[in-house]
């Protein structure tokens, strides 16, 4: 899958593309009959809503997962990425998000770069947020919310919020967001909101100011919710734990397009456990094999 | 303004009618030049958001101030409910709801009714929903949900929710909202969140279940929301105080059509302040004029 150039433009005016019903729905069967094996696994790596059992996020599910292993080296998801990259990538973070129905809760405008950055010492923003829905997106189940244009203004100033979500999370104030807005269109296009039947992909810039109300519907809003990363832009500290922030820069191999259905072989290192390194963090800057040489 | 056949069919069918941009831009500027100084207010008809001094809900505006004075007795509003009820009406309740932006927080699923028949011991669904927008309506700043056709359940068994919103609102079951959904449509219509300029008008069934999540956007969505109960159809109990649940059943007569731009002369009977039987409140069934003589 190539991006025509006006595509690309397109990336580096608006900050994101959406590919609607890019994987079929036999495909994202694949996917879905996994999710809720994963979802019961009483682990760290599943993080649950405030006061609710209900899965907030899965992290990791491409290490113990076939299909969402696949998925993590689909080309038509890697090629496209590599190509506006113009680099090898590797996997900086991946999750299920599951925005279920009645209990999904908010999430406040912010950049996932300033968490990289400030966490996971990721030296640039050359890092691609991909979201594909595992669900059916619409205006009521709590869609993302992007403000076109915002990754131009680069890495924002934000306070850590440990509040309002069950999650830490760099926030940007609302004065800003009022002045991005307004600069995107006001209410002519200021925020957009991709929607579309699940196994719609869309790439989103690693700067780019995005935020999801709740979801009071009766329809769950899963989605894979993951960043790829160009390979030498890895991380250099390895503050939070391994099963959120990767420390495997080993560059991703695409499986041929029909990896989902015919279910390619994969390795999948965790699948016997999270092992003991995973939860392991430190304060320290790791130093690149060109420093150490 | 008379309904037409076809919009009365509606109404039964579908439980709502919606008028787009039935007040002008200079008759919504006289409402909303007047909202800053009720906001402003240090009375218990202020309920203001949760940790906050943001105003979620203002009571009983049309007792003090001219503009929704106005408006409380206009005949774009009353004379369709009269047609719909084939009546004459009073004022229950009227509040500005301030769904304010980045703050406004969501209500969950419920019928008004509810709490107008356990705490008011109105008789019957003979009570009308009327909502103005005094800011444009669009899917990013919470609009109203509503499920067509919802009302024809009749009045739901609810349960009493006095956590997650910051008034207490009798919510509907999870399970029933997804039948009542589903019924109406599923995916395909079974929820509706009519969006316009600010002025226009939503005339909706005491029993239509309805709710509308947080607002991120930067945009307020104020909007006046007001119920018109029919008058033979009078509460009977004054469990809640008088600037929530009004108990003054006289007959509303219309003004011109052309009130709120030529500022007719109203009656302002608290302008000088909440009067202290208007807090004074009883759990006595109160007898009407019929049953004492």
């Amino acid at each position: 899958m190539k991006l025509t150039p006006e595509q690309i433009d397109r990336f580096h005016t608006e900050g994101y593309l959406f590919f609607p019903g890019l994987f079929t729905p036999e495909e994202v069967a694949e996917l879905n009959a996994a999710v809720p094996e994963l979802y019961s696994r009483q682990e760290a790596y599943n993080v649950r809503e405030k006061g609710s059992q209900a899965v907030r996020t899965n992290f990791a599910a491409h290490m113990v997962s076939p299909p969402f292993a696949r998925l993590a080296r689909h080309p038509r998801m890697i090629e496209p990425v590599m190509q506006l990259f113009d680099e090898e990538l590797y996997m900086h973070q991946f999750k299920i998000n599951g925005k279920m129905a009645f209990e999904g809760d908010v999430w406040q405008w912010h950049q996932d770069y300033g968490t990289w950055k400030n966490d996971d010492l990721m030296p640039t923003e050359r890092a691609m947020n991909v979201a594909i829905f595992l669900d059916d997106v619409n205006e009521f189940n709590g869609p993302l919310m992007f403000i076109p244009g915002s990754h131009r203004k680069g890495v924002i100033d934000a306070k850590h919020d440990l509040t309002t979500t069950s999650y830490p999370l760099w926030t940007v104030d609302n004065d800003l967001i009022t002045q991005l807005v307004e600069r995107a269109g006001g209410k002519n296009g200021g925020i957009v909101s991709p929607k579309g039947p699940a196994g719609s992909m869309i790439l989103f810039h690693s700067c780019l100011v995005h935020a999801s109300t709740s979801n009071l519907s009766p329809w769950n809003r899963v989605s894979v919710y993951l960043s790829l990363c160009a390979v030498s832009n890895h991380i250099r500290r390895f503050k939070r734990p391994e099963y959120i922030a990767h420390r495997d820069f080993t560059p991703i191999e695409c499986l041929p397009d029909d990896c989902l259905l015919e279910r390619s072989p994969v390795n999948l290192p965790w699948k016997g456990g999270l092992p003991a390194s995973a939860l392991q963090t430190s304060l320290e800057e790791i130093r690149t094999s060109k420093e150490t040489a």
